[in-house]
């Protein structure tokens, strides 16, 4: 007999009878697991074998977080999103260093060893690449993740790039700095000293243990908030100056062209955003009672508040926020539903403690035009619940 | 040339030729990154080649997490500490159920699906083994996973175990319950419904996806703070009664004799305690400025101080916590330290919000006497820096 969700709610079922599911087992699992000894302690622990959670690659160059798989605020690390432009460096650390020299007292390079014998600190913190909307077509058979899989949240550890300034004598002239890769990209961006003094890393740590290769072993600048590629990966050089360096990559790429004809340079900060990610494709729900529940978070302090429509956007409520909600990470929202089999749309939006509120389409398109070029795209996006349960993306093409 | 801190702290080093290290590469890294086209994004990531953290298996029925290779406050779930009576089951999450039955108006089964269900809530907490402490004998060549290995904190996700008492009707005269596992060892306990009441969950999730097989997939009990056992795994039945069950897991074990030759049981909470995890065996320290670090914890809400000593104990000064500190959840603290090269002995005292404090050896001793018999074992506990700059665990013999 089976015991759906509503004859509970309902208080209506009895005792039920142990071991009447008609379940497939699979081949790991024995019908009654108290009468087969089970494995010894090992080394490094696995996910169960129905577990499976994957990055979704989109080409050789990113991938993206299952969030249709994950239900709290951190991102094991081998799920956390990636995007690269030459590929993932093997990088030896005993010969890995980072030079900071330009308008500086004393140029120094620093190995591993000396990073790692500053003072740390650890700090939970999302990550988002500028890139992270791939719901601007007509497709409604898409996930979480490819709506937005291209952030994550991580605890990170590392030393305040403050203190290596103050270690170099950074010179009162110089307010921007060159921060360089040791990747076959050789991606270089320039970045405001006032972030440096504020609350950037030089992060060495993820989750507890080292960085991972995809996230810029052995070590990243780390600038909480703001959009990814700027979090140059495998660091191996900062130069100080007294302008922004104008490379490549901030000039083509990473700049937004305006509705008005302009372009935006150094747009760093990641607004905020939600998203839901249950239900969402490729779930059947049935009826009754649903926890809506997702993740929000924004480059400027903390979210506030998450709204939640279940009727496309007519009427909103404030969900749950899971506490602790910290600043600049991914916060879970959670919100009630008692679906009664109709036809809906359901959708988030974010807010954070400046008062900004995340966007709707309509704005964005306004403001940004329908450029192809989809850098700080932050829309509130949906799901439409079918009558037969199934969920789809509520696709509104960017025209 | 080499940097070293001294010099960098003394300001002294000017610009260092790249390229001087003569460390060996190993053979994954490429002497020039920069010229070689790095990995392509992958579904799931790995570690760096040279970063190779690991339980370590004490026989077949326990592993401790590596605490002297991480640096944060999130263990990585792989490296999450495991402590099994009947070995790893595995068990197919669609075959999977709790039974709540007993002194309850509703006898209801649940699925994982059902479970899953109900409103969620994400904590991050620390697990800790009643027996955790390895630090009795006269060894002196141990790590901090050999001398406090048995505890790890993780977000852990569920449905709180109050909602699932409502929805069966506990009945009043209900006080106690048994907790039984579905693994080969079918371990029981008695817990009392009053922590159901409070802050007791069933858990699913672990880091943000499903929990892995040795902390109780596809689902555990998980009482914040109390003892390890206790937090049942692989959670098949809950049998709701006015007394405990006084099954074989609480006589035969999870008993402490004390010193007055009575013996104490049903003690689940897990007091204050800290370990200091760098520097520590078998890391060689240079001397200069070195950052004493480690981990905090306490079953009784927040980590309120940690003091350090650097002189065995004589002088204690308070270490900086990092923030934010969450209850029951190990806690991290640092300790800046100028080591001038002489012999010394470094210790740490953890002090929660309830003012209890970390006891010493003798105190513990005291009250407890010197059996065997190890559980809720939490003394202060030093490394000795010897002059040569190796470190070792400060050996104070139990007797």
């Amino acid at each position: 007999m089976k015991v759906s969700r509503r004859d509970l709610l309902a208080g209506a079922a009895g005792v039920v009878a142990l071991g009447a599911t008609t379940a497939t087992q699979p081949p790991e699992a024995p019908a009654d697991p108290t009468k087969v000894r089970g494995r010894p302690s090992r080394a490094l622990g696995q996910r169960a074998p129905s577990e499976k959670p994957q990055r979704q690659p989109r080409g050789a160059t990113s991938s993206g977080t299952p969030h249709q798989d994950l239900c709290g605020t951190i991102t094991p690390s081998d799920l956390h999103f990636e995007r690269h432009h030459g590929g993932v460096p093997d990088i030896d650390p005993k010969s890995y260093s980072l030079l900071i020299h330009g308008m500086v007292e004393r140029p120094m390079m620093f190995t591993l060893a000396d990073l790692k014998r500053f003072p740390a600190v650890s700090r939970v913190h999302f990550l988002e690449c500028s890139g992270n909307f791939g719901g601007r077509g007509a497709a409604t058979d898409l996930t979480p993740q490819q709506i937005a899989g291209l952030t994550s949240t991580s605890e990170w550890t590392g030393v305040p790039l403050a203190t290596l300034f103050r270690e170099v004598g950074v010179r009162p002239q110089a307010t921007w700095f060159l921060a360089e890769g040791g990747d076959a990209a050789v991606l270089t961006r320039s970045i405001p000293v006032a972030k440096a003094l504020d609350d950037a890393l030089i992060a060495y740590g993820q989750n507890g243990e080292a960085i991972r290769p995809e996230q810029g072993y052995p070590a990243r600048l780390f600038l909480p908030g703001w959009e990814g590629n700027s979090n140059v990966k495998w660091l191996r050089r900062i130069e100080l100056s007294d302008r922004p360096f104008m490379t490549r990559e901030e000039t083509s790429k990473y700049t937004e062209p305006m509705a008005d004809g302009s372009a935006r340079m150094f747009s760093f900060l990641m607004d905020a955003r939600s998203l839901i990610t249950y239900p969402a494709y490729p779930v059947t729900l049935t009826r009754g009672w649903i926890e809506i529940n997702g993740i929000a978070w924004t480059g400027s302090g903390r979210i506030a508040r998450v709204d939640v429509s279940t009727d496309g956007g007519a009427t909103w409520t404030a969900a749950k926020l899971q506490e602790p909600v910290l600043p600049k990470a991914h916060t879970r929202f959670r919100h009630l539903w008692n679906w009664s089999g109709g036809d809906a749309v359901i959708m988030s939006r974010a807010s954070d403690e400046t008062g900004y509120a995340q966007p709707t389409r309509e704005a964005l398109i306004k403001s940004r035009g329908v450029s192809s070029v989809g850098y700080h795209i932050n829309p509130i996006t949906g799901w439409r619940v079918r009558p037969d349960g199934t969920v789809v993306y509520h696709a509104e093409p960017w025209s």
